[in-house]
């Protein structure tokens, strides 16, 4: 006699396609955990960042390996989305507004020259592949985003982080972090519209910016009665819970407005990280982010489709597209003016593409434009960035560091 | 133009009955947190544990209120599921065997009258309704729960808890904890079997007793190569995942040999509180609880109809069975021997039933055992013995030291 219906109220004999028992979820939350802490592990001891061996672990467990996780599994989709949200609520709260202002014209210009380049020549490819202009597009924009995540684990570890090319390069990466999210928007748009009309692409550029800068100012405004409501709350979790209705009420108006819900949520964590409950809040959210991030991450792997490989244009499309999103990054590095900076060094730290570029290429699945041999492409283009970033970035920071001894 | 499509993904058009969008749980999900923080705030200020004043708050918006939350929906169901098992492994890390063995025959022998007197007067109570033998034991199986966390918080406010009286009644409702899950798998077998067979009785209580005792011993084996495991880790989050891993395993494979995730949960709770890594792991879980558990609360205040109290038999029936839960609880303080304490204390500590009392309410729908009247009465039963509870011990509490100044 077992009890398999002791949770029977949400798991009826006959679950609605889609839905998961708990046993289930339970199940594929230890192979989502397992995958990604053995993957993320193990890059790490070939010195390459975490999310690098969960993206390829996915891969191990998912379509391309041994089924264990369907990449269509829509609760998972759901829970591995409010990861993504909590990631982005995160970056908000560890970046910092006044420090991006103050590195300034560098990282500005660093930045563009670091979005706008790689985005033309992904757009080049694909157009030269025979892609819409829809598609090209969508590619060339996912190739813009910087990881600020991996770049700054990579520079910090090397301790180059307080240096003039370290800043600057986390600068621009929080600038690229900013103006991604507004990209995304606005591809997500033209996606949606099936049409490219400047004035619509203007116009979604106008709610971006318009909501985070409004969501950054109305926020800081609304920041006082925030910490008083949390102040006198005493019941336990307060500031996480309190948080917590704070970006997801900024992430549903900002869908609602007609911008993007991570960006509501990157927000929130922009004008929270103002507050003097920052560190507080960045501890308590840490074990949420790392309950419901590896979901993304494995799922996103689980997605590719390896055998779409075997053929040649599709393999030619990968390499093509990483190799352009490489040398467009790197070149950027030149963009430095009026310094006497390593600009080889800025140019492979904005390699890696990482967990923007995927939300890109999740984005573009959803939205069926990035679908089959392109959405493999980019996500490959992706892993290969992030893995290729890193190495580069090691061995000139290392080689200096022997010249310079 | 808007882009309700960005996560498009996992939200396409037309969801499968019973799936959530993203923007949807995120509303639920403001819905819930601000719901639970309201209530449980004014529970405070009243001088009353939290968790009552979510029940109620999640009472004003479900069924029985605002209709903001619907107590049926699957994903949330299965969210505040994960609650509950995160709660049980949350109690099983704070509990300490030794503690227990140490305080001993007292608290042994007050848990153990303190569950069959209750018990037995609520199955009297629903004989005499004319409910059936399975309806019965149900019910009076939901008697037999103490809630240690509301207990414990009452006795530490008011600085009793290491008092002798204090000791006894945290030793006896641990205790509670543990045979409470035993005592569930039990009554979820024979709901589920739909017979009263008592070979199928000893043999449900040998394989929840035998896997407890077995988590627990081959777990404490295990317990070194965990903490290899963890010490090895690197990544991020390292404790957390991997304890949710072995806790998401215990859970699974408790159901399997038939008995129930939440013991599972519960011993890997009790096995880990034995290593050094305890009080990371709690500070690393609480955000991750805080986030689920109001989920679960929300949800069961949600699905409580009020309007069957407006038949008298269910009022009366709500009345009755809150009164012998009172009594039996207040009546076993009195078993207590060969020690100079307050009786009357011990028992009033023993009355809240909290959440494991709404555990067995919600097994009981699930089941179909606890429908329609009987899931009302028993739930509101839970209502008042939470707020009942603390209200006498409070008092009995600050008469006495009236008298003793």
């Amino acid at each position: 006699m077992t009890i398999d219906f002791l949770f029977a109220a949400s798991t009826p004999g006959a679950l609605s396609p889609g839905l998961l028992s708990l046993g289930q979820l339970f199940t594929s939350l230890i192979t989502i955990y397992v995958a990604s802490k053995a993957g993320g592990e193990l890059a790490l001891r070939l010195k390459q960042p975490a999310v690098l061996g969960e993206l390829i672990a996915g891969l191990l467990v998912g379509t391309s390996g041994l089924h264990l996780i369907d990449p269509t599994q829509p609760v998972l989709l759901l829970l591995g989305q409010v990861g993504v949200t909590l990631l982005l609520f995160e970056i908000g709260l560890e970046s910092d507004l006044r420090g991006l202002l103050k590195v300034g014209v560098q990282s500005l210009v660093v930045g563009t020259i670091g979005m706008i380049l790689p985005g033309l020549l992904g757009y080049g490819v694909m157009k030269l592949a025979g892609a819409t202009d829809l598609v090209a597009i969508f590619v060339g924009s996912s190739m813009t985003a910087t990881s600020i995540g991996i770049s700054a684990k990579v520079l910090s570890d090397l301790d180059y982080l307080r240096r003039e090319e370290g800043q600057i390069i986390l600068g621009a990466a929080i600038f690229d972090d900013i103006l991604g999210v507004v990209v995304l928007s606005v591809v997500s748009g033209i996606a949606g519209g099936r049409s490219l009309e400047w004035v619509a692409v203007l116009r979604i550029i106008a709610t971006s910016l318009g909501f985070l800068i409004g969501a950054i100012v109305i926020g800081n405004r609304f920041v006082p009665f925030f910490l008083k409501i949390v102040n006198i709350l005493r019941t336990r979790g307060e500031l996480l819970t309190a948080s917590l209705v704070f970006a997801f009420m900024l992430s549903f108006v900002a869908e609602q407005v007609g911008s993007a819900a991570i960006i509501g949520a990157f927000a929130a964590g922009l004008v929270l990280a103002e507050t003097d409950k920052r560190q507080d809040l960045e501890e308590q959210l840490r074990p949420v982010t790392d309950f419901f991030l590896p979901i993304f991450f494995i799922m996103v792997g689980a997605g590719v489709n390896l055998t779409l490989l075997a053929d040649l244009h599709a393999l030619g499309l990968a390499l093509a597209l990483s190799a352009v999103a490489v040398i467009g990054k790197l070149v950027c590095g030149y963009s430095v003016f009026g310094k006497s900076v390593n600009r080889l060094v800025i140019g492979a730290g904005m390699i890696p593409r990482g967990e923007v570029g995927l939300i890109f290429a999740s984005v573009g699945l959803g939205a069926g434009v990035l679908v089959g041999v392109n959405h493999t492409a980019v996500v490959i283009m992706v892993i290969l960035t992030t893995l290729i970033g890193p190495l580069i970035l090691t061995r000139l920071l290392k080689h200096r560091n022997s010249l310079s001894v």
